[in-house]
């Protein structure tokens, strides 16, 4: 499997050099991504063939994404073009005790304008294996949710996998409806949902639930009642996550599939350079898995070492090479200066 | 006269260090800037008491801007809080043969939403002796455009002279009215007018005209149209620049008033550090002049001589001493290091 | 509670960047704080009024001292200025097992130089309902220990309530006295005081001590006899620090008063961002529970608190909101981003 | 015509940032080009579409030119991958009076030691239209020269248009061979030569000349000379340089074709941004001029106009648009502001 | 003992910022460093006299050398001059689970290919007492071997203390040879040698072995059989490192002299600034230690004290003081700031 | 001639990046100079033998500036230690119309409070053959101006060769005494005076004057006058500087000697880099030329060019070779890219 698309916003990152506050900083550094695209990248780089679909302005920073996305190798000739700004993220990292901070500015962006014919997705996927969203998309703005509904149908129809990080952003769907009304008919044509499973729960409107994820062998009614809800549902993993603190996290992860749960050793990580983007890694380290038919222990296992590494690396992007991530995966966490 | 308000937006400014283009940059130099509080920020720093008011989002930009104009000591009490987003604006500097270049992404931002009642005029004016507002705020919403005019009647009724940059922006005016359908009726209450005869014609309604100030003697008649339009206007002041290049600069100006003209020498800069802000200084200059009742030469000289030194300093602020300026003012273009 | 007078001096840090030690940096980091004013910026930062009373130099950097007080709010309108210099600290900041470095260059600084008649302490306390100062102080010159003592003089016959944090510096106190010929007088009239106890011992004059504060019910004797020295001291607060490394410290606090003693829980801080001014940032905790009337543990908890988030901020000033303090006194560490 | 392929070298360029000497600095400033790559990168921007043709360590920094090439959407499918060093060039970049200094360190470099069959050229020229090579690469060394002239007679063979920016570099041309024993054979293939006429004398193994472009009547003879040794020239256009000092330069050009000659205005930049890329910049102009079946006139003074405003730009390529360059080659050097 | 010769090459050392990896760099800090010379470095800081022996290019960058080392105060009066180039490596830091990587690029540098008579050991050596080699040097290429055994036998005649650094990197010995078939000759010179036995077993094309350092006693037989072929060794300490991440090393060494063995206390040292030199600090401090004329435990403690210290200093150079070592030997790792 | 001697003090340079005011900035580039020094590493530059005389403090900058020095590989071993700080000056380039501007902070410093017997002259010239002191030491304090006297005043009576730059610094001489009443003494020992003929006559307490260098044939009588009151007095070279604007300097000589006058061609430099240290370059030029016993003519012209090209670089010190001054005393200011 080679042929990978996904739909989604990138972003203009703007974050303070160093540990310094947003109060502090005379200056950001500058870089942009998007979950999606932070997906691709990784896969284009591990050798698989990625498209990244979009909308952006047709200025110096709608170029500026062209290039960066060319840089990554990532293919982007169905970009559409139009409207009239990028979306920013601003981000402040956290350190120690201190949290991270993100203030999104990414209101009438180019994507959360989007209009229907703006993306011909029959063509866009008719050389398609995969379709990747993720949970942001729906959460920008009503456009952007029926688009990702519409390019869901499309791949549906013509049996392409889909698979979806949930991601929610408990800032974003300010635009009239709630996740509740608007996933589960996306998630219902989904293969592959990457959540915990509470999170999904509420997405799909059900109740409040609190798993315990070191008792694998209680989540299977969960699991069954997600399945009631996404027929199609084919690999459930989740990135279990213990934040001890802005600078030392450990990642674990737990897949369930056909009825059998695997999971992960947790592997933790001191000092943290860069948190975002690491679930986005793990994401993209499942789809690097089940690309290669991998079973789910090895692909479980990858996806866990993949996000562990990208917290070490700066930006949002994870460039780790598959021998870098099958060292960690192998539990080589020594780090010797290879020399 | 020492107690000076203005109204106006701050945006946050973007630019990439050194040289680069947006499309180099891999982070951009920060500050927050906007052309009524630079010419506050002057007038505060030559020692006048200033009130700079506008309306800021409750986050921690907003937190930011208010720090930065208590920074140069301006004022702050009055401004109001709410609304969704802080303005930027990104800015390319140029350099020889390539111009600057300036992308705004400032829709919707607090200001632009601004409501009826934000401001309390009849309060921030009570002991204000002067009242100063630019051609951009009109043009960023039909909201701002109200309420520069709301402040304008008041400070009009409480007797306050008003001074205004007509600074007009081709890329802003984009709320659905034309500045000639505006613009007049606030000018009709304002004493200082800084702007080109051209511009100001276009703005009043009238018909496009190409004066020759080279000939001073030929403009009489343009500046009794301009009177018949703008009955309290005393002072009428313009900035004359030659741009040879982005690094070369002539600057020079011309001021009617009370049926006299007086013009000041040209002065030359090379290489230029920024030219962003330097209309804002030119501005300030005027105000100062005219609050120290110096004869109109003097006044106008003084503000080319600001708005000259401006063009050696980083950032939109005009950060210069009445004593760098005097020496400018005085023929003293020699720049030997004091020591 | 919210008029709060600080007298001290504000110097010019001068800090390598990243990890450099002296002999490497071509670049100096700058910016300008001291104790007192660090303790005063973030009281005004959650909300009260305050006033910081030095002397500066009538020159550059005098100004930029005065735009760097207005920009956290303070007030700066009772500083003299004269003398011939702003006093420097240099900072090597350290890392692991390499210990931080200061080397100090404040000789004859324009408030070591201070006059009778500078600064006219009925005036400035005359709306004042706090006055604060620290050992840091008296030890810079003898016109510093008068003035100091001259200020609490004034201060304690209106009234005010007197804090000081004790900040013992040897490498100070080169003027010819020892600070226990010097502070036992003005100790005696302030009523909170920020000190270990046998700090506190040695500059009242007394014997050396080596108390427990793992046993809190052995110290009442020691808080006996400072009381019998300090009559007005109503409460003691101690910082508790436990330095595993320069990137690894723990926080816990001790309070007397009244007869009864607090203790805080010790707080991990790892990696450390930057030590210094986390005594004043506890301080600043300690005046602004008291401003608040909480009780005793609540006061304390908050000052450890507060100390703990300034570790993990860059140079010497706690730009800590009250919610991001309440979070860790709630025992929130986990830090995720908010988002 | 839109399917041109250039051969060549990338070095990593290590500049010392702002105007320090190699001596001075602790830092280099990093970035990838190549005459020929930094042609393809304007073309590519230009709307044309182009592969570049080189040989590449199998390691980071051959991952990372790769990712440089994409990041200007030039094609780099027909790639080679082996060897053992990119070839590295150190810059310092001179002002006013002190000239810029080139160190090369690119011996044994992945494309001095190609080997035959490294490329296949008549599959990656198949579709070309054009096919383009600088007098760089055959003075790096035998294996480059012997690539070159292979990749030359494949195109020549298929009647693809031949182009050479001549680029003379005494440093290079140490592997034993002499230009003119080299570079007679391969330019009788080209078809556009760019190189001042005693250079391309001396290239060619005829007498030294000094040829007076101030009377392009005068220069007959010698563009007849040229021919005879060149039968298959149409276009021979020179860049006119006249270098005031490392910061101001005065740029035209000339271009001989078909027995007429055309001449360019002279235009001044001052102050420089970067000298480096210029002539790529009016070798781009040319090859995009020509593609455009533009009129010779128009082609030469395109070429000019994109070489001036490469002076104004960091790095060795030409970040201008069409836009951009059309202004200067209508005489709009003013530079105003864009917004 | 003060007078010591060693004799190697000095790098350009290239290394991204901050944590960024080599794709992500647009900038490299330089500094310049080897082995042998580090180790010099740190005993001239320590008052010991040092000479520094190499071969340099005559550019600026073998004139930015000689500035370098003068400026450690290193002599630098017997150096080469001559050759083509600086040996080159890059640097990429790792941090946490990312180990740090080395790309070397020093083929053909001036020491390479340094020559028989470029050095004149009689005169360099004839004051000396003591001479340090590595074991990068002979790996470099069969000239570097053979100038170095020709100084170890010069230095052997004349009854100089030899040491040696053994430093095995495998990305060397491209040459022609192995280490066994080189080293066994210049070690059987050798007085003290720093290795593993492992490392020290396999260049003397001896068996395989794994030692068990935490049982000392064990190791006996193994030091025989060094003996058997290095019959002038008297000491022969190692560094046992214990790697947990990148950013988390544990250090403590172990030395056998005479027939006994010492062993020193292991350090933690969290986190990490810098890790290359830190074996070069061990060394100095053996020297050291050697040249005091301390007792064996003491020598082997300061070295690792020395090491351990560099762990937190940016660069390939131990700049830590005497006074700072001691710090760490008796025990003090709590890093107090010094004010 | 090549053993050469200075006295003086260095201090530490603080200069704001960029073209950022005092008031503007958040860090300060760091270097270390002084008039007599930077000549000094000028001449060793060049191939001469140097020593440097000042007192340091001891502490981490005594030993920054020790490196320093060693750094340019002039000589430091008659340095003394002692003292309490090191001096500082603050630096603000300027740009254009903006004048540069210093803050000096030096009172206090190790050499301001030199004391006899730091140095034993008598030891220190006891192989030189020039000694080499300017008007900035006397300046400082009486203690150094003392030592100044006393330095000179033995090599005088050895006999050595003795040259001054006179360096009047309005800003210095607040010791007491006026420069008249302290410097004939000194300069009727001295060899080489460089300076102006109207400072010259203030320093040596005689009338105001306003020779008119474009007429040198009217200045005999000014150097009449001069030697009588320094009868040692061989050459008298003065700079010629045309300040047309911080960014644009015109630099000419003229010397004096033994009744002749030659002057030299005027050169302009536009963009400056950095203006300080352009006096010391001439100096350094002057001694050089009259070591290589150059006819004064040829002298003069390079002290020219060697002032001429230290605009170009930024800091105190001229990294020039003699290759690259010959360059521009040919006349060369084209500046072509080495390559």
């Amino acid at each position: 499997m080679d042929n990978i698309v996904a739909f989604g916003e990138i972003l203009m990152r703007l974050s303070p050099p160093d540990h310094l506050r947003f109060f502090q900083a005379s200056s950001f550094e500058t870089s942009y991504s998007g979950a999606e695209f932070n997906t691709l990248a990784s896969l284009q780089n591990w050798g698989l063939e990625t498209q990244f679909v979009t909308k952006l302005p047709d200025n110096d920073f709608g170029n500026k994404v062209i290039s960066e996305i060319s840089r990554y190798r990532v293919g982007q000739k169905y970009i559409a073009k139009g409207g009239t700004r990028l979306g920013i993220y601003f981000l402040e990292k956290g350190s120690a005790i201190r949290p991270g901070k993100v203030i999104y500015d990414r209101a009438d962006s180019a994507v959360a304008n989007i209009e229907p014919g703006d993306i011909n997705w029959e063509e866009v996927l008719k050389e398609a294996e995969w379709f990747h969203w993720s949970g942001i998309t729906p959460g920008i703005s009503r456009a952007a949710a029926q688009e990702c509904l519409r390019a869901c149908r499309v791949a549906s129809k013509m049996n392409i996998t889909i698979s979806c990080d949930l991601n929610y952003r408990s800032m974003l769907w300010k635009w009239g409806k709630e996740p509740k009304e608007v996933l589960p008919e996306i998630l219902a044509l989904t293969n592959v949902i990457l959540s915990d499973l509470a999170t999904l729960f509420k997405m799909l409107g059900k109740e409040k639930i609190d798993p315990d994820y070191s008792m694998p062998e209680t989540l299977g009614d969960y699991y069954e009642e997600v399945l009631a809800k996404c027929p199609k549902l084919e690999f459930l993993p989740t990135t279990l996550r213990y934040s001890k603190s802005a600078s030392h996290q450990k990642i674990g992860g737990i897949m369930f599939s056909a009825g059998n749960i695997v999971t992960s050793e947790i592997k933790e990580i001191i000092p943290i350079v860069d948190r975002l983007g690491t679930g986005d890694a793990f994401m993209a380290g499942i789809i690097y898995g089940l690309s290669q038919e991998w079973d789910t222990q090895k692909v479980l296992d990858f996806a866990v070492a993949s996000s562990c590494f990208k917290h070490t690396i700066s930006g949002d992007i994870n460039l780790a090479s598959l021998d870098e991530i099958n060292a960690i995966m192998q539990g080589d966490l020594s780090a010797l200066v290879k020399r």
